[in-house]
C-alpha cells in the first residue's frame, strides 16, 4: 500500500538493524532522510549499505541542531515533498537514528502528515539498549524503575527523575557533564555510574563517571546508572 | 570465540529480530531458552523458522512465575549446562524476549557466567518500542522524560515515578489494572493513557485506557501514557 513508513535503523551498527527495516530499505521507491549542518544524514550513513542504486532519495538539511524555529521550515518542505511521492504512489521509508518515536526527527514528519497519509511505524533499537549491551549492564529488574532522562532538561525535573528511579540512562550529555555530575552524586548514584560514547564504533569508549575528565563530550554521551539494591 | 550471546529476540514478530540476531540464530551451534510452566519458551516461538534443524538446543523449565526461589535451581542448572557447551568450544546463544538486559531472563544467566565466560549482548526491540510504534504513540521528545515502570512496584514508587515523569509506559499490568487506574487518574495521566495487549500479533488489541471495563488481563498488557505539553 501507498503509504509512509517510519523506519528506525538503529543506534550505528548496520547489524543492529530490523529484518523488517532492511528488507523495506532494500525495496521502497523512495527514502527521506535529514541532515544537519550540511552533513548527511547519521541515519542514512547507517544504512547506506542496504540503499539499492536506484532508489530516490528525498534529503532535508538542518540547521545548526536545537534551533526549532529554524527546523520547521525544513521539515515543512521535507513533508510537502514526501506528500507528493505518496500521492503519485510511491511509498516512502523516513530514516530515523535508534526509535523513530523516542526523541527521533520522525514525530516532525509524523506531526505533518499523519492525518493525511497511512503510516507504519518500524521500531528501532535505541542508543539505550546499545549501550547496555556493550558494557553488560542491566537497565532494570524484576519490579525495578527506569528512568530515560535528556541531559537538557531542567535541573528539578532531573533530581525529581532520579530520585523515583532503581536506574537512570541519561541522553544528550555533551556540554551538561558537570551538572549531570553534581545530580547524580546528589542522589546517590555517581558511583554506580559509567559514561558511553560513540558506542558501536572504533572510537567507542566506556568509562566509570569518576575516571571521566574531558572538558567536553560529545552530543550523544551518554550515562548509564543503577541503584544497589541495598541503597533502594 | 568459545562464548555466550545473550540474544534479543524482540517482542514478537519474527521481522522485529536484529539482522545480527538473525545471523547468531541462524549460526551457533547451540541455542539455550527458557519456558515456565511446561509451555515451550516464548523467545525461542518467535525465531522457530530460524533455527536450523542441526542446531542443538537447551532448555530449562521454570516453574509459576513470580517465584524467585522455585527459579534458582532451574537458572543453577542451565547456567552449568550453557558453561559446559563452552567449555567444550561450542558457543552458545541465549535467547531472550525483547531485550535482554531489561527485566530479561538472561540477566540470570549473566549473573552466574559474566564473570568466568566471555559474553556478547545483542540488544532486542522492547515490547515498549514494539506498542508505541503500532499505536503511533511518542514516547519522548525534546528534553521529556520517559519512566518504565513495572506494575509490581508498591504505590509509593509508582506515584513517584509518574509524578516525576513526563510520559510513562507501565509493563506487567495484569492482575492490577485498578490499582494502575487510580495511580494513573491521581497523576493526571489517566486520559492519555491507551493499553495495549499481546502486540504484533492477530489477537493484539489498543484501547484508551478509559474504554477498558475487562476484569482480567494478560501479563504482557501494557500501558502509555505521555502528559499534554500544556499540562507540564
Amino acid at each position: 500500500m501507498t503509504q509512509l513508513f517510519g523506519i528506525g535503523v538503529g543506534p550505528g551498527d548496520p547489524e543492529l538493524v530490523t529484518v523488517k527495516a532492511a528488507r523495506l530499505i532494500g525495496t521502497l521507491p523512495v527514502l527521506a532522510h535529514v541532515g544537519a549542518d550540511g552533513r548527511p544524514s547519521r541515519a542514512r550513513n547507517i544504512v547506506a549499505g542496504l540503499i539499492p542504486a536506484s532508489t530516490d532519495e528525498i534529503s532535508g538539511d538542518l540547521p545548526m541542531r536545537c534551533a526549532a524555529e529554524a527546523a520547521r521550515p525544513v521539515y515543512d518542505e521535507l513533508a510537502w515533498r514526501i506528500a507528493q511521492e505518496i500521492e503519485t504512489g510511491r511509498p516512502v521509508g523516513f530514516l530515523c537514528e535508534g526509535d523513530p518515536l523516542l526523541y527521533g526527527s520522525f514525530v516532525a514528519i509524523l506531526d505533518r502528515l499523519g492525518a493525511s497519509v497511512p503510516v507504519t511505524v518500524v521500531p528501532g533499537i535505541t542508543s539505550i539498549a546499545a549501550a547496555a549491551a556493550r558494557s553488560r549492564h542491566v537497565l532494570a529488574l524484576r519490579d525495578e524503575a527506569l528512568a530515560i532522562l535528556p541531559a537538557t532538561a531542567p535541573d528539578h525535573r532531573l533530581r525529581e527523575g532520579l530520585a523515583a528511579a532503581d536506574s537512570v540512562a541519561i541522553l544528550k550529555v555533551g556540554r551538561h557533564l558537570p551538572r549531570i555530575r553534581s545530580l547524580l552524586a546528589e542522589a546517590g548514584l555517581a558511583d554506580q555510574a559509567q559514561l558511553l560514547t560513540e558506542i558501536g564504533s572504533a572510537v567507542e569508549t566506556i568509562r566509570p563517571l569518576a575516571d571521566v575528565t574531558d572538558d567536553r563530550l560529545p552530543y550523544f554521551a551518554l550515562i548509564l546508572a543503577r541503584r544497589p539494591r541495598e541503597a533502594r
